[in-house]
């Protein structure tokens, strides 16, 4: 017992010591000598921004940063009766559906609550296609229940449905279930291809090729991981659309300090709303196999296409489509998600991922990785199998589902098309056409004045515009800086989600302000 | 055009030749300057083990390993008409009560369905407590609808009433709603705390001490993140209690070689089934401020305890109980799950952590890392907030919701006494009281022939008798060294979760394998 207490003592001594080294909060001698020997040793905190993780440090998530924490701390002034120049917070800065008010699909509902209390199952009041898909799903659920874990890469039946989507939306090129891994949103699966694709050191050191602009997971997931994030950049003057000489401008520069091996595409684009050509995904997977790149194609928003004349192409299909030289070679990820589209059910966090020509080493390195975190959620899970089996002509629930789908999928073509249009009417906003996705991203002009007044108070420009325009209007947009963009342009980011009156209200709102802050700056 | 060209031909030249090095399939000369100007470089895949994260390759998972993947195997040859010594598989190998016929707790159900389809608030058949706590999590929901985004920390009432069931359970020690955060079940809370504490390099990198034998979660986090895995070892002899003399001589040796920062407990113990005594507490806790430790308490199973004169005490009131000098400075995180205890929602992924000292500026940038994901599902938000706020007496459910409980909770007691009494009977097996949470984990004594047969065949010895007693008997469990074990000793975890009857058969089953495989191999 003695010579435990002596071992104590030494440990102690040595742990005042090293806090010296690795903690900020300096050591007072004086007051480390006059303490009583049972007292703890004066020490600063173990973790401090100054001895966390340094990569976290770097990691940066504009969708939800200053901006947003400001407008919830509006949105409190005003319930608490603070007077503002407006009645409410229009938050137009994240893709968030539900939350603008659309309102679920039933079908979908109907069958997640029949999942959760299968009580229901004998309720009249629920149409049979609901029941059949509740029962399907349960009976591939451990003990028939939702609260069971489900297999890591995701419950077989619905890996199985993902398949039969995929091979039905491209045309009959098949789709294997066991390159389906259910995941948590679609962020989970990206990062997650990102963690196997990051190693090497220095100039080994894993590069990703990302768009500017581009949506802040990416960057992000390569600050957290420590990869080296590589910038192509879109260009605005044509519509956002990708030029392949960009790419290898960017490839060429990259090489020079990492080893680039990812190319990520968002399409339709986040935060552009841009539409890719099949022109232009042949070009892409053509680079790709050339130069040795493995591509992850975030396709969350497949569904979501306004524009005529554009079509939505899977990067899958056209990989396929360019014959064995490439699909039998190019390594491909893609991603889905349960959160946009027609449904926009972010809560859930449902999402898959199909990957191509995936090593099968690698393939079990991936199994074994998703496993540590036993399982997406069953209810995400269950959700998605029913984006991807959703109700069939015939079935009781088709009409109604098609009416809520075809009402989202209009609705938002048209608030695209009324976005544009209202935006263009504004001297100083230029605005690409919104083709699909659920965002424009239109470029601004901003006076002298305030660019230097912004720079004065370390801001940057577009950040202190939507600063002020969220101070004066209520209206919480995203700046530009948050997703990159070229140096010395402005952006923002505006979903089109708010309903067609709020949206109009809103982009009037903007406009005035636009105006407003022009005249104040010039 | 012809510039454009050129530049792709000399890129590709690069990309050969980058590859020579970079991928792990060598370039066949005569090939490469035999194809055709148009034809791909040969090439091999860009993401391979050799080319892989290291770290994400020195990741194990027992829970879900080799042995658990034979039994899917196995299953599905069931299915197929493969005779077997045994009907069906029994498995025993992972903390999911759902699969193993545990029931869900109605009350909870009925909730999510209401949250899910608020149309059946209008029915009847609900009881208004279910009503009521489905309207209220609905009203802190985007658009009243749990298909929207939540803030990244969790919905807000529902922090407020995990906040207030802390306070409650630890005799009204106050709980701050800022120091929650909602998770992805337990382990997102687990693997983004030690995220944040991962720094350093070489010997200044951080080293994390977690109980041998402990849940691999943590080995597989430690190994993912590459910090340093501290071992210390939890006293058998003494029911898998933890001495304050070990933690000492393990944080010794550590010291020589990397930075220790944190101390991981699991308390009601995974997979050791022991409870930790007040007194024990008191002195880790002692053991984490003097010597400078973030504490990590994994709590899961709190409610989980069956042995008498067993009680389950938290971290946080023992820490606020030990007086300001301990609960002023010593930064502990404690975790919580809808997992485990009574209700068993593994499914769900709800979850919980609470954060008590940690330095401000490190917790905005918690908040920054978790928004990165967007937020935990919301159904297992809502299901976190009902474990926290169940139906209280007076209210219409609260009979029923507390026979469920405690029908759940009496049927694991009588189970945790049944395995340890009929394991014990076992000539070459002995087992510790399963005190508390879902696991025996018995020691086994293997013969000398057996042990070598394992070697040579590179098996881990209790891998070997796994296998085994999985081909003989279709008994899943997992073996010891998954969780780490003293050298030479060897165990395997089973869960008491299987129904009564069932668990009887398989206890049996298991005392018969274990006198065969002992004859045979002596």
């Amino acid at each position: 017992m003695s010579q435990h207490t002596k071992r104590s003592v030494c440990a102690r001594n040595r742990t005042v010591f090293l806090s010296f080294f690795t903690s900020n909060t300096p050591l007072c001698p004086t007051a480390s000598s006059t303490r009583t020997a049972s007292a703890l040793p004066l020490r600063g905190k173990v973790l401090t921004v100054d001895t966390m993780n340094a990569n976290v440090k770097k990691v940066d998530y504009a969708v939800r940063g200053p901006i947003v924490q400001r407008a919830v701390q509006i949105e409190k002034e005003l319930k608490e009766g603070v007077k503002k120049p407006f009645e409410e917070v229009i938050k137009a800065n994240i893709g968030d559906a539900h939350a603008m008010g659309q309102r679920p699909i039933t079908f979908f509902r109907q069958v997640i609550a029949l999942c959760t209390y299968p009580q229901l199952l004998d309720d009249n009041k629920f149409p049979e296609d609901a029941k059949n898909r509740a029962r399907r799903i349960l009976q591939s659920c451990g003990g028939n229940s939702i609260g069971a874990y489900t297999t890591s890469q995701g419950i077989d039946c619905v890996r199985h449905d993902v398949a039969s989507y995929i091979q039905r939306r491209d045309g009959g090129i098949p789709s294997d279930p066991d390159n389906i891994y259910l995941t948590t949103g679609a962020s989970d699966g990206i990062v997650t291809i990102l963690k196997l694709l990051t190693a090497g050191e220095g100039r080994t050191r894993t590069g990703v090729m990302i768009s500017i602009p581009q949506y802040p997971l990416y960057s992000a997931s390569i600050a957290e991981l420590g990869a080296v994030q590589i910038n192509y950049y879109l260009n605005e003057e044509k519509c956002w659309s990708l030029d392949i000489s960009e790419l290898q401008r960017s490839l060429h520069a990259a090489r020079e300090h990492c080893n680039p091996r990812v190319l990520c595409i968002i399409n339709p684009g986040n935060p552009t709303g841009q539409v890719q050509s099949r022109q232009c995904i042949e070009d892409v997977i053509r680079f790709a196999a050339k130069e040795n790149l493995f591509l992850m194609a975030d396709e969350v928003y497949q569904d979501n296409v306004y524009a005529e004349g554009c079509e939505f192409h899977s990067f899958k299909k056209v990989l396929f489509e360019m014959g064995p030289e490439y699909s039998s070679k190019v390594e491909l990820a893609s991603f889905h998600s349960t959160s946009k589209c027609y449904m926009g059910e972010c809560g859930f966090r449902g999402g898959y991922m199909e990957v191509i020509n995936m090593d099968p080493e690698v393939k079990a390195q991936l199994t074994k990785l998703v496993s540590v975190r036993l399982c997406p959620p069953a209810p995400g899970q269950a959700l998605m199998d029913l984006v991807v089996n959703s109700p069939q002509p015939g079935e009781p629930s088709y009409q109604t589902f098609m009416k809520e789908r075809t009402a989202v999928l209009s609705a938002l073509a048209e608030k695209a098309k009324l976005t544009e249009e209202i935006l263009n009417t504004v001297p100083g906003i230029s605005c690409n056409p919104v083709q699909g996705a659920m965002y424009s991203f239109p470029r601004i002009t901003l006076p002298e004045r305030a660019i230097n007044e912004a720079k004065a108070k370390g801001q940057a420009p577009d950040m202190f515009y939507c600063m002020k325009l969220l101070e004066e209007s209520g209206i919480c947009l995203v700046p530009g800086s948050g997703f990159g963009q070229r140096e010395g342009t402005y952006h923002f980011r505006m979903t089109i989600l708010p309903p067609t009156d709020k949206l109009k209200i809103m982009l009037n709102k903007l406009k005035e302000f636009h105006q407003k802050f022009t005249q104040q700056y010039s």
